[in-house]
C-alpha cells in the first residue's frame, strides 16, 4: 500500500509566479486546479496566445458553486467570460482551446495552428489521437494495480505515444520529400510540426499532449518506474517542450504532482470522474 | 437469433443519385461505404459546402489496398487529395470535417460554423458531447444482447441525446434572454443553433449527430423497438434534419441500414473495429 497523500490546492514554483502575475480581474477568468493536466492545456495556450486572463484556483473535488456555474459537471478547466452581461461560461479543454484560438485570431494575431488547411489537418489528426488514445492510456497505466495489468497498460501507453511520433514523421516526410512544392509550402507545413522541429514553435498538439508527457516524467516515473525510451529525436522534443517558456511557466514543482496523483496510483474508490470512467471502461467525462 | 443478413456494398435511392452525380475525377476522392455514419458526416458536409469531390465506394470489411493507403486503420471515411504530387491523404471524420470547413473558407465561402467565437464554441461543445457520449451509447444500445442490458443501454442513449437538447436550449436562452446585446449578435449566435431554429440552416453539430439520429429512426427502431420521445421541438428538429436537401441526398433506402447493421444487432464476433472497441470498453478507433 502506498502512503496516503493529500492533493494540493496551490501552485508552486514557476506556476505560482504566473498565478501571481494573473491575479487581477480580466474579461476571462480561468477556473483551474494546480495539478490538473486538462487545465494546463488551456493555461499554456492562454500564455502562448497572449490573451489576458485571471487565474482562479478551485478545489475540483469539492465542486464549489461558482465552478458548477461555469462547468455543469464541476470539472476544470472552466472559463467565465465577463464581457457578457450576464457573464457566459465555457467548459471542456478542447472546446476552450478552439475558442481562445478563435479569439486570438481577431485580437493578438497569435495562433497554435498553421494556416495551410492540410497542415492544420495533420495537427488535428494528432490532437484526435491524443484525446482518444494517449490520455486514456496514461490513466489506465497509473490506475492499474496488479503487476501484470501494469505491464500491459504500460505497453499500451508506450504504443499510444509512438503513434504521434509516426504522425510527426509522416508530416516531416511529406514536407521534405517533395510533397511540398516550394519553400513557402514547406514553411506552412513545417508550422504543423510544432516543437518536433528543432527550430519549431509550440503548436496545438504540443499543448494537447504536453501535460501528460510532463506527468509521465514525474508521476508515472515515481509510481510506475516509467522512463521514455523512444530515441534521441523524441528526447529532444520533450526537452524543447519542457523548456518552452509558456509551458514552463505553468509547471509547479514535482511534489504537487506526485502527491496529488497518489489517489490515482492507489486507485482509491471515487478518486475522480476521470478515474471512474477508466475503471468502468466508459469514455472520459 | 436474428436471421443473418449481408451488409450492402452500394448506395440506393437519393444517395445513389448523388453517387452518380459525383462519379467523375476531382481533386478530392471520398472513400466511403454506403451504410457508414462516419462517412455520411463528411458526405453531407461536402454537399453543403459545395466542394467538388468524387464518391468512391469501398468495402470497409475487406480493407482494399487503396483504402489502407489513405486510412492506416482501413477505416472509412478517407480522403485522397489529388492536387498534391504525390497525392496526400486524410482520415478521421472529425478531422476531415475541419479540413473541408477550412478549404471552403477560401473557396466556396460556405461554412458549417457561425463566425462569432462564442457561438462557434457552443457548437463545438455539442460536437464534443456527440463524439464522446451519443455515438458510443448508440453502439452499446444496438450491441446489447440481454434484455436487461438493452434496457440500461437504451436509457443511456436517451440520456445522451437529452444533453445536446439541453445545450440547444442553453444557447437559445442566452440569445433570447438579453445575453445577446443586439440583433446582430442574436443572428451570430443563432447560426450556432443550426436546424434547431425553425429558420436555421445545417451546422456542424447537425452533421456530427445526424447520421446516428437517422440510424436510430430505422436501425434502432427495427432491432430495439426504439422511438424518440423527446417532445415536439425535438421532433421538428429531426424533421428539418431528415428533409434538409444535403442530408437527404446522402440517405439510402431503409434496407441498406437494416441489413448492414444486423451483424451489430446480433453482436457477431469481429463485426468491426468499432464494435470490438464497444465490447471491450475501449475508446472508439
Amino acid at each position: 500500500m502506498l502512503e496516503e497523500k493529500n492533493y494540493h490546492l496551490q501552485c508552486t514554483g514557476s506556476a505560482m509566479e504566473t498565478v501571481e502575475r494573473h491575479s487581477a480581474a480580466e474579461d476571462i477568468t480561468l477556473f483551474g486546479s494546480c495539478f490538473c493536466p486538462f487545465v494546463q492545456r488551456v493555461w499554456v495556450a492562454l500564455e502562448y496566445l497572449g490573451i489576458p486572463y485571471k487565474y482562479y484556483e478551485v478545489d475540483p473535488y469539492k465542486k464549489p458553486a461558482d465552478l458548477l456555474e461555469v462547468s455543469p459537471k464541476g470539472l476544470v478547466p472552466g472559463l467565465k467570460l465577463h464581457k457578457y452581461t450576464p457573464p457566459r461560461a465555457l467548459n471542456e479543454s478542447t472546446v476552450i482551446l478552439e475558442y481562445i484560438e478563435d479569439l486570438a485570431a481577431s485580437t493578438t494575431r497569435r495562433s497554435l495552428l498553421p494556416t495551410d488547411p492540410y497542415a492544420r489537418a495533420l495537427v488535428r489528426l494528432q490532437c484526435d489521437h491524443i484525446g482518444r488514445s494517449v490520455v486514456p492510456a496514461w490513466y489506465r497505466f497509473l490506475q492499474a494495480q496488479e503487476q501484470a495489468a501494469q505491464i500491459e497498460a504500460g505497453k499500451d501507453f508506450r504504443t499510444s505515444i509512438e503513434n504521434p511520433v509516426a504522425l510527426f514523421e509522416r508530416a516531416e516526410r511529406e514536407i521534405m520529400q517533395g510533397g511540398a512544392s516550394g519553400v513557402g509550402e514547406q514553411r506552412a507545413l513545417g508550422a504543423g510540426l510544432g516543437l518536433w522541429l528543432e527550430n519549431g514553435d509550440l503548436n496545438l498538439s504540443d499543448v494537447m499532449v504536453g501535460p501528460w508527457i510532463f506527468r509521465a516524467s514525474n508521476v508515472l516515473k515515481h509510481y510506475r518506474g516509467f522512463e521514455f525510451a523512444l530515441g534521441d529525436k523524441f528526447g529532444a522534443w520533450i526537452n524543447r517542450l519542457f523548456n518552452h517558456p509558456d509551458f514552463k511557466s505553468t509547471c509547479s514543482t514535482e511534489a504537487v504532482y506526485i502527491d496529488s496523483y497518489e489517489r490515482y496510483a492507489s486507485n482509491r474508490p471515487n478518486t475522480s470522474q476521470v478515474a471512474n470512467a477508466i475503471n468502468s471502461g466508459k469514455p472520459l467525462p
